[in-house]
């Protein structure tokens, strides 16, 4: 298959957007990318959404977003894998393209949870967990996570300041952040003291639900040169699966669809971790950032908050982490959260970001975004074009 | 892109499944297509589903049937395209093996439809709807389409017992499909009977929801005659978009999704409707049939009814519709639906019908999946290997 590259980016700042609803944020989302890339259709429309049935009443959201974003298009259509679901958008416009099968795809994520009617998005969340064996219990996507950081404190004898170095950075870098949702620097005492929501779990520990829109124009590498912006490669985007439910897996802390992806994803890409130059990571919870780290290969299992110092995630460290502020501060709009990622990883590969916060000479980017407990992980490496 | 073989079919029956959960169905279906392969693993899973977010709490279906199928694979994801949910998985499967990314994929749609705690399943449904300008001004599916009925009746000067035929087909073929739901015969006065449920539509002018899936196993052509059963070639499979709202429409009563479908599916297959020995239609409503027949272009705008008639649309005639019962009579599991479809259309095609239904020495069938108000049109060529 061909070599694709992303040529356009759009988003919508993370928000509780009172005024606008589902489509009006994707619709921003699509255009703002098309005239980055500066082209008038697409052939195909790919919509990463976990919840606007359950939420907002609505679903065939393919159809209705090419509608509003007055597209014609061969292919409209929506792809859940609960918080992957942007990634899961993301790749099958992808191989939509390398395929051959259309010259043009848009890749959108959108997510709309702070308005709806007699359901809760707490609720909506914990579909992705096992409904008959989990959230029949009871057991919320913060219960799971937080289950999880006491074993992993537990297991590894791990303190739960150790933790603190993932946010505080997070929220560090959106600082710089026009589309973040928590634009303030956050400290060690702030973090010792924040309201505990899940027992470890605190309020600085968690990413805030939010809406959002985030999307992608992506045409064949060999056309990018014919477009205004700099292109960045997608040189892999694979997959790994896990059971939905923790009590499935052998050892809950050790991720295996995580393994999995990442070395897929490093193997067609011909890479090794060090090759890296900066990582978006799915941070929605700390705990989840540091078992992430660690099957992935950046640490040994019990070691990843070893690596929540400046002087590795920081900008100018050796694996620049969450660098627009990641889940925890950019903000997590679920099905819209892969593809916030993948823009922010283009935006630093085009040399476009804030000073503050742009990875110096940065040029190939992993992007990993989870959906569920790690039951469904995409990563992605993305390269500036040599040419 | 290779051509790609259908050489496994599974399927429950479509029923009130109150001793099974979405999982055990989907499962059921999935393993039924691989012993009917005879294959131990696929090496990817797309899952066709409209509502489990919404009545059943369950997101994230590719990683649990995955997992509950016992799969090891490198994709599990689910699509959405309301009704058309089933064959947009299929054609993302068609796609993944066809492109070369994998070597086998399975597709499987389901739906739970009759369990559900305290939503409805057609406020379910009419999220296919535009939420915002149809459904929350009460609109419901059943009224969406006699709406369309009624304005048919009006513009072409059509008399309700002209759908009938469609209606009796359905339930004539329904009879020998062990897997249908209603398997008794009707006659022109029961339907000129019926109880009114949205004037102008009447019981027996709708298809019941119920649950129900229905799975294939996908592999390159090149390998098919290495499988036991007769394989099928997937000629096309292309698909059309609309709005979603029918006011946004020129003429609510031409389909342009289906026409655009149809015939993007005629020109992949090189072939015409001559060459289509039977059509598995999307028979949700029987005008759905009348006017997606129209856009197909299998009869002029206002004549679609002229078809509804034994030596036209029955097992011998011209055009066999709805063999094994259609939407109408073997039932309509939303999400499942296309995959229903595609099962029967392969079984017709393998000459394994049971000998009532079999559509004489059927060489090349056309399968249509409808989502919305036909917002989202799947049309499918598949071909009797003749090898």
């Amino acid at each position: 298959m061909r070599k694709v590259a992303i040529v356009g980016i759009g988003q919508v700042p993370v928000r509780e957007h009172w005024d606008s609803g589902l489509r009006e944020m994707a619709v921003r989302a699509i255009l703002d990318a098309m005239q980055d890339a500066d082209v008038r259709n697409c052939d195909a429309l790919y919509v990463g959404n976990m919840l606007a049935g359950y939420l907002s009443d609505q679903s065939n959201l393919g159809a209705l977003l090419a509608d509003y974003a007055g597209l014609q298009v061969s292919e409209a259509v929506s792809l859940e894998a609960a918080c992957g679901s942007g990634a899961a958008a993301f790749r099958q416009a992808v191989l939509a393209v390398a395929s051959g099968m259309v010259e043009s795809a848009i890749a959108v994520g959108v997510e709309k949870l702070t308005e709806h009617s007699d359901v809760s998005p707490t609720n909506g969340l914990a579909t992705a967990a096992d409904a008959d064996f989990e959230a029949a219990m009871g057991l919320s996507f913060v219960a799971i996570n937080a289950l999880l950081m006491r074993r992993y404190m537990h297991e590894y004898k791990c303190r739960k300041e150790n933790f603190a170095g993932f946010v505080i950075n997070a929220h560090d870098n959106a600082r710089h952040n026009p589309h973040a949702m928590f634009r303030q620097a956050i400290h060690l005492e702030q973090y010792q003291h924040a309201k505990l929501i899940a027992d470890p779990i605190n309020l600085l520990d968690s990413s805030p639900i939010a809406d959002g829109a985030a999307a992608v124009v992506i045409v064949p590498a060999e056309q990018a040169k014919q477009f205004a912006q700099p292109a960045v490669i997608v040189n892999a985007c694979e997959v790994g699966v896990d059971t939905l439910s923790l009590s499935k897996r052998k050892d809950p802390l050790k991720l295996g669809a995580v393994t999995q992806s990442t070395q897929r994803a490093m193997q067609t890409a011909g890479i090794n971790h060090t090759d890296i130059d900066l990582l978006e990571a799915h941070d929605a919870f700390s705990v989840m950032t540091t078992l992430a780290l660690e099957a992935a290969g950046f640490a040994e299992y019990g070691q990843g908050t070893q690596l929540a110092n400046p002087a590795t995630i920081g900008i100018n460290g050796k694996l620049p982490l969450s660098t627009f502020g990641g889940l925890k501060a950019r903000g997590h709009p679920v099905g819209a959260t892969g593809m916030y990622q993948i823009v922010e990883a283009v935006t630093q590969l085009r040399h476009q970001a804030p000073d503050a916060i742009q990875v110096s000479d940065a040029k190939r980017a992993m992007v990993q975004n989870i959906g569920g407990s790690a039951s469904y992980v995409v990563t992605t490496i993305l390269e500036r074009d040599k040419a």
